[in-house]
């Protein structure tokens, strides 16, 4: 059997009863530290945290393990128990469809555990989750890619008055150009787009299509680290929003519709002071 | 210090370890029965697993308790830690804004602790959570009021390819008719909207409005009891599932937009035989 299992947003408190109860009768653990590994995995610290709650090893997988190495995991979840631990909820900001989908053509039994992720964990800032549009992407502009398909998905979403979560771009374990030309895997160290550069982004696009899709002066929620003991979330323009130092990762951004009398309210606790 | 803590989907097991600790040192402990306590609050046996778990009383709050009578937890929490518990997430389908507010108005700190919700688990389903539009609520039709604003919002999601989440009426403790005229409460036996009638309303408006925002043959996936050990989950057309009997509540209806390969792919493993 392989248990698909979320851990939460935030440390290694987050993860369900139900979950940790899987763990402990799994045979072998493995975790995803492709998407948002940062308050479990990627300190040393923080993987023994797990370890010790979890009473055994675990074992690292980055995006090329889940990719690449797959198969090895899936049959070791033939003959027993298995658990795949991610960030968030298994289907959140970042799916394990294909695994599941790899799985059960093999024959292998899956089980979920849910659990928060930042796709309904955004509703801490009041505005509701049922007045949002399609979420959208916003990918690291380089000098020569630019894709900005995220400009009508937000356009659509505010004329009819619907909020949009702008899921920030993260890279991790990249392979570097350079190495690749070469022939031989080095990796770029891992980047976390900031708010400030998402925004950045966002207007420069703007300025580019001028449709008014939205402006500077645009109403905009910023969360960092969301679901964390330190996390960050403040309301304010577009330009507010970018003079502000939101510390590490992960950061994401929700650019509001049309916002409620008890939204507003709400937002109020989170609006900055400038 | 107030404590808005979301239980999960499934039963007593899907509290956080952060939650279960909070829990546990909380001085009183409310748990909100209106919306979807099925698995935990409304048996006996569920509460009395709840109260086992967390080794102390939990004072059961309904709608009116939560409605009107907010102001006794709320000055008990300037003192002293409260808990309020909430099936699934504090912010997810039923949110508890209002609640933060009039806290926050009082001058009394308010944390949250997240948890899996509706708007999140039906990620397992397959059908990308990115690609949902605005979810809709559909209420139970009564002989004179027979509100459809969820088929603009359906029509406008399926033009632009996006799922919709549609969540079902929920009938807990209402006064009944009866009742309100001789001036004492009365309540109507709860009352919680199937797939069936669901599907019964939407065609109803299609077939009055006539502007094919749907058919009888547009995909769906039906939830019932998602997140328990015996949800089940079918995907097929809207005369397919109209067929089924899903058994208890809580239900909930995804009518699909334009779907990609992969989510086919996880559709076919719930693709019903008929």
């Amino acid at each position: 059997m392989l248990y698909i299992i979320g851990l939460g947003l935030g440390d290694e408190r987050d993860i369900t009863l139900r979950g940790l109860e899987v763990v402990k009768k799994c045979h072998k653990i493995y975790m995803e530290v492709y998407t948002s590994l940062l308050s479990f995995g990627l300190s040393a610290d923080g993987l023994s945290k797990l370890e010790n709650l979890y009473g055994k090893a675990i074992t690292l997988s980055d995006r090329e393990m889940v990719e690449e190495k797959a198969d090895h995991m899936l049959s070791e979840s033939r003959d027993a128990d298995v658990a795949f631990l991610v960030v968030g909820d298994p289907f959140g900001a970042t799916t394990h469809s294909d695994l599941v989908v790899r799985a059960k053509k093999m024959g292998i039994a899956v089980k979920i555990v849910h659990n928060a992720s930042v796709m309904n964990a955004i509703g801490i800032c009041g505005l509701q989750l049922y007045r949002y549009g399609e979420t959208v992407s916003i990918p690291f502009f380089t000098e020569t890619w630019r894709p900005d398909s995220f400009y009508e998905k937000i356009q659509r979403n505010r004329m009819m008055g619907l909020h949009t979560l702008c899921l920030l771009d993260i890279r991790v374990k990249e392979p570097s150009l350079e190495s690749l030309c070469r022939g031989r895997k080095q990796y770029e160290p891992p980047r976390y787009m900031t708010i400030n550069t998402a925004i950045e982004q966002l207007l420069e696009v703007e300025q580019t299509r001028e449709e008014s899709a939205y402006t500077e002066e645009t109403e905009c929620v910023g969360f960092a680290r969301l679901g964390s003991e330190d996390q960050m979330i403040v309301a304010g323009t577009m330009r507010q929003l970018q003079m502000i130092d939101f510390g590490p990762p992960l950061h994401c951004l929700v650019i509001t519709g049309k916002t409620h009398p008890l939204e507003e309210e709400m937002l109020d606790f989170y609006r900055c002071s400038m």
